[in-house]
């Protein structure tokens, strides 16, 4: 497990709400929340891996995803049920807002 | 009215987001939420007035509050039922968050 993930106390709203408040890391959070866990590389297309680092770590460091080594690859998940417990309602809420914006 | 309020329907949610991350502005937001229309030079101390202004911009800009001339003053309310309408119980869901980050 890479170290830099906050323990569930430690969550900070700012920091959830500053991770959410891109639209590429939506993108990859609303795909995790569909899709459940998935690889580094199978999310999003056509960003370099580069840029997408720098988004995992705001992802991470916030405490919204979990990621893990896994052979060459990590793995992506988010942590729903630590949001969960420190925020209740939160993460739903935003993924039923982001729905609602797209007419889904 | 300033003229750069957004309509209802053109309440983004990274907009909202945005100006939700940022512990000043969240600030403005609870005060407002606890105690109604305030206005500007009443709701925080210490801060310089072109700091402030550019709070209000965001907040203005977003959706999140409505920000109208009063004499020399400016009259700030949040815009509760315009986003609850946009994005039902998004706002409630994050000052009880912040509530409960502040272990209220």
């Amino acid at each position: 497990m890479i170290d830099t993930h906050p323990d569930r106390d430690q969550i900070q709203l700012q920091d959830v709400l500053s991770a959410l408040a891109n639209p590429l890391r939506m993108t990859i959070v609303r795909a995790l929340a569909t899709g459940g866990e998935q690889s580094c590389g199978s999310i999003v297309e056509g960003v370099s891996k580069s840029t997408l680092t720098r988004h995992w770590r705001v992802l991470r460091d916030s405490g919204v995803i979990w990621q893990q080594p896994s052979g060459r690859e990590n793995l992506l998940s988010l942590r729903h049920d630590d949001l969960e417990a420190r925020f209740p309602g939160l993460l739903d809420t935003i993924l039923a807002a982001a729905d609602r914006e797209d007419g889904r």
